[in-house]
């Protein structure tokens, strides 16, 4: 834990992958892509699920839980979702080991339990859920149908990074069923909303809502909404997306309805999700050459309380104290440790702490003792203060909620600044290189032209801010009358 | 909804299966073998999973989450869990699908895409965790490690029934590890203690503690305790393990560790789990010929509050009233709904709250606004008062807790007059065919008698409750000396 982090300016990818392990967040595991989260790493991920929880039902939403394995004769069916994903997909195409009768100790497939189908390990629900939803829709007083489901899926990729990108990975997919398109749209915008609150105001993210391009859309949506963060190297991070579906499950699974008329229509539908990988926008937002910083919100320790002392007689005063301290930030809902190992110095523990984010550290030796103080730091600032103890449990709960503040204001300042407008190619080449960040341009609405911009930058259309706005103005690069301006990036 | 469940009388099996799908709880998926657990099912799981998760984490122990997949190599590594699990296991062995090109539109496995190394779904997680474990331990320092996942699993059954035994569950699976024999027993009693206050204060079912014997004990584990339950229909339900795994795992994943005394030794482990059987075993323990009954703790809705009315000034009135005791019992945190939807008659839907199990259901018509009062009725002794609206709010509370004991007393009522003591097969015989329940009865420890019982009887030894005990008596089959007084049962 000791030794320092590589630090951003010298390798950000190296510093993002060393601190992921040395904070205790998580590590790779012996299954390719696939990663461990660490105690530490899941609390984050559980505040993160508590809060989107609450969220998601007080708009109405239930969870529940669908089946793992996609019958591939399901998993083809929305032809356009089965081409996205079928290129990424685990496949069990057996039921049963036997011993291997060439090793002896070891294990093989028995090739007598062949599964007549094959199963999809879901890289996403839309098909098994919808070919539930079948049953459970005959007329329009069975909609809308609100559910969530927090699940792992897994999709095989080829270059995976901790958090960003694992082969199985953890998240919660929303898939609601409408009478009307309108209806759908509504909830398709108002999920991405939910998305954009929580990511702001608990994760201290700032994002940019917009609608993705065509070529950037979730395989079988009309629509996909999204909202984008920018990360601390000026690369992009898909934050969240919520999608409208249209009739295209409906149709691939012949869902209808007799609607308030009498007569039959396709169910319309969205599916909305985000997942583990935000804990990587989290680390990648706010965090430092020393280690993680936690919003308060989020942080599993939003205290910790560390003594110095010489000897028994010293940690018992200095205990009699900080128990107190323990005793009123837990009335206030303040989640603190008193760290009183006897096994670690407390330059150690002010290291693991600072590495580890913890939003807080209240430090009491014998001199704070003897003038009634302790002695606080702020992780987000590094400054330290030294405090009346009789002050101190008045002061924490603002200091907290002043760390959230400033932890988005910090990051809103940066991706503001870091959001350029051009107006040719030559420019869009030179701050991309230079600069990074959002590139706000004029683009021609041609998925080629999007396709030969990626192919000679690597930047792609983030998102689409204002959809419904009537642009004038010229494509930076085709020259052609601009249909939108959309913002670009390099993206994670 | 409306139309009648089997009765329990008619047909045990077929009344549950009805009463699964027609309470809303759950279905069978398009996945042989796999359920959708429905919202008002997973509703209950998820009360279910937070006193749990609570109780895990009173008694020191963290959540974290590893993968889904176990490398076959990994797999095999310990003999015994090996071979216990691999019959029944789906293997992954190709990452991707592609356009079949005898079929058109439809999709195939990709033979280039075949893995190396095939990979398991886990079944049970001590395999993938301790290969991880063996990175994390160095030293007594660094145990113990108390680690509880929630996540599902797969077991490829063959003959599978809603909630008792499908093909993938849900479930919790705490791991932990350990510097010396002692403390790994101690915690594996624990759990087995949790588990069964958990299981007979939350879910009102009484349980039996003891452990399994040999050939009933979990693969690769040296002691597995359990709890069992005991159904209505008189078959045993075993409701959750805590297995002492000495050091099996540790050795076949080569897991050492520096003790105090600067030696080198193998780490003890423990492994924990209950899964959404328990669901199966709460239906089976309250529920009755109208439907579900459950207990005020796991209830997702606690009172449900119907108007009975004509006309809308007539509804006006009422909800009026309702809405000031929703609001009321709300501040006491208990669950309550207004179900003023003007879609059912008062009948439609008391009979829906009956099946799903509310406990308490409250009517207010016209009479009752005329004379201050409500009518109140219990779910569980279908038992119906006319009460005050005056005192209705205080009252609520009371009936809540007294609903949950009297669940418990009547089921461990029922259990205890199904404990029967035999001294002589003849006996075990005829009353596992007239009463069934628990046998109580001396065993010899030998395996061939277990299993010449069990394919004789059908009934396995579901438990020994008191190890320890010596004993002095004859095996009711052998006529051998006994070794233990065990209990018998035909089992879910």
């Amino acid at each position: 834990m000791s030794k320092n982090l590589t630090s951003r300016a010298e390798d950000y990818s190296k510093w993002y992958n060393e601190l992921v392990v040395k904070a205790d967040l998580a590590e790779n595991s012996a299954v390719r892509g696939c990663m461990v989260i660490k105690p530490y790493g899941f609390a984050i991920w559980e505040k993160m699920q508590a809060e989107l929880d609450r969220m998601f039902k007080a708009t109405g939403h239930q969870n529940a839980y669908f089946p793992l394995f996609v019958p591939k004769s399901l998993f083809e069916a929305e032809e356009k979702n089965a081409e996205g994903f079928a290129k990424e997909c685990a496949v069990v195409t057996h039921y049963r080991l036997q011993n291997d009768p060439d090793n002896p100790g070891k294990l093989r497939v028995d090739p007598e339990a062949k599964l007549e189908e094959e199963l999809v390990v879901r890289p996403t629900s839309e098909a098994i859920i919808w070919s539930t939803y079948k049953n459970w829709i005959q007329s329009y007083r069975d909609l809308p149908i609100l559910i969530n489901q927090w699940a792992n899926v897994v999709r095989w990729e080829m270059r995976t990074r901790l958090f960003l990108r694992t082969a199985e990975f953890l998240w919660q997919e929303g898939h609601t069923a409408h009478a009307t398109k309108e209806e759908a749209l509504d909830e398709t915008i108002q999920m991405n909303n939910i998305y954009a609150e929580f990511v702001e105001n608990f994760m201290a993210i700032p994002v940019i809502k917009g609608v993705k391009s065509e070529s950037e859309r979730f395989a079988g949506a009309v629509e996909t909404y999204c909202i984008e963060a920018l990360m601390q190297d000026g690369k992009a991070l898909q934050a969240g997306t919520s999608h409208f579906l249209g009739q295209n499950f409906a149709k691939a699974f012949d869902v209808k309805f007799t609607n308030k008329e009498g007569k039959q229509d396709f169910v319309w539908a969205t599916s909305w999700g985000v997942s583990t990988r935000l804990i990587g926008a989290l680390i990648m937002t706010h965090s430092d050459d020393k280690g993680l910083v936690l919003p308060p919100n989020l942080a599993p320790i939003q205290v910790v309380i560390v003594p110095i002392y010489k000897g028994e007689e010293e940690l018992n005063q200095i205990s009699e104290v900080a128990n107190k301290l323990v005793a009123d930030l837990q009335k206030l809902n303040i989640s603190v440790k008193f760290d009183n190992r006897d096994t670690h110095r407390p330059g150690a523990k002010f290291a693991q702490y600072e590495l580890q984010g913890v939003p807080l550290r209240i430090a009491i030796g014998p001199k704070d003792l003897a003038n009634n103080t302790v002695e606080l730091a702020r992780r987000d600032t590094l400054s330290k203060s030294v405090e009346s103890i009789d002050n101190i449990t008045q002061l924490i709960p603002d200091i907290l909620v002043d760390i959230q503040n400033s932890l988005f204001n910090r990051a809103e300042t940066f991706r503001d600044q870091h959001i350029t407008e051009v107006e040719n190619f030559e420019t869009f080449k030179s701050v991309l290189e230079n600069k990074g960040g959002f590139i706000s341009a004029f683009w021609d609405g041609n998925v080629d032209t999007e396709q030969r911009i990626k192919e000679l930058t690597k930047a792609t259309i983030r998102c689409i801010p204002n959809q419904e706005e009537v642009v004038t103005g010229v494509c930076i690069f085709s020259g052609k009358p601009a249909k939108y301006r959309v913002l670009f990036a390099k993206a994670y």
